[in-house]
């Protein structure tokens, strides 16, 4: 088995998600400035062109971060990152989503329609990215309420893969600077307690 | 239990995936054409005004169309429409985010920034959405070089909540004058499996 990952959000989602397991699995350094991921050899492997994959014994492939997360959880259950009961699973499946439609997704397009490092790979609409950038405080803003409750972790009382995704957000607007709002306490306490984990130093 | 749904691409995924499992649920309507998933009342289910959300007995709510389905599945576990191991979940996921990310988004995108409807509701960027739309037909000639070895469904032998997800792409592709290209055999066949479900009365 080979893990082919690299710099950026998605590659870190899954090497925290490993660290929490406590698997260890062998990996493949792509260097996405040098374009490796879209070289002739890697795009075999993943015709998107796109870090992580996962590389299975029998030569199976599996791409998409939250996939090969889940192929481990399944291979490994232990500490459960995806929830344990019906009710937590959905809840699981419904923070990490939340956290990449409405938060990720927005520091993306602000970093694909305005870094330097795009420019060359998409057409840029800056005005659209200056939009995306304008929303990404209301975007904390709307987690800052929801964790209001004082529930510890956006699934409720467990650290999950939806804290993963929400946390590599904050890392992602500190790379491309836009830092959460210093005002929001919610946020803030969740943030430290997420980045506080063993598992972020991976 | 308490499905609120409506028009639009998210609601009809969980329709089709119910009908998939012959799981009946009591539905309310939300009629967004009116806004009623923006009134105070519908904005205390789900603080980002969207549907579908899926209010339980004990009033827990579950929102994210993918999350909902999950639930099912855990509830109603058979037949599986997100995998049965862990090779098959971990693609099953693998081909969901795909069909999302790579397709359903772009349309989306054409969608949310030309789209009259959604006029006063975002910062439309018109030359964005052209860009997005001359995208669209080569996003489905990707899907269909995939699709390339025969096999039936996205993830495998098997239908799947991806197949729902790509299905319902080509739908909201139709709504708003995208079609799938007629010269993609792979994809043609494919597209006619799916939509030739009883399911997909919906």
């Amino acid at each position: 088995m080979k893990l082919h990952q690299g710099m950026g959000p998605n590659s870190y989602r899954v090497r925290i998600f490993l660290k929490e397991k406590a698997i260890d699995v062998p990996m493949v350094e792509v260097d996405f400035a040098k374009g490796e991921h879209k070289a002739p050899e890697f795009l075999k492997l993943n015709s998107l062109g796109q870090i992580p994959v996962l590389e299975l014994d029998d030569r199976a492939i599996i791409t998409e971060s939250v996939a090969i997360c889940r192929y481990f959880e399944e291979t490994h259950p232990e500490p459960p990152l995806f929830g344990s009961d019906a009710v937590s699973r959905a809840k699981v499946e419904m923070w990490n989503r939340r956290a990449e439609l409405v938060i990720f997704a927005t520091i993306g397009n602000v970093a694909l329609h305005s870094d330097a490092f795009f420019k060359d790979r998409l057409t840029q609409f800056p005005a659209f990215a200056e939009t995306e950038r304008r929303a990404v405080p209301k975007k904390w803003a709307w987690l800052d309420r929801e964790l209001a409750d004082g529930r510890p972790f956006l699934a409720g009382d467990d650290f999950s893969i939806a804290d993963i995704t929400a946390g590599v957000c904050g890392w992602l607007g500190d790379v491309f600077g836009m830092e959460i709002p210093a005002s929001l306490e919610n946020v803030k306490r969740w943030n430290e307690r997420v980045r506080s984990r063993r598992s972020w130093n991976a």
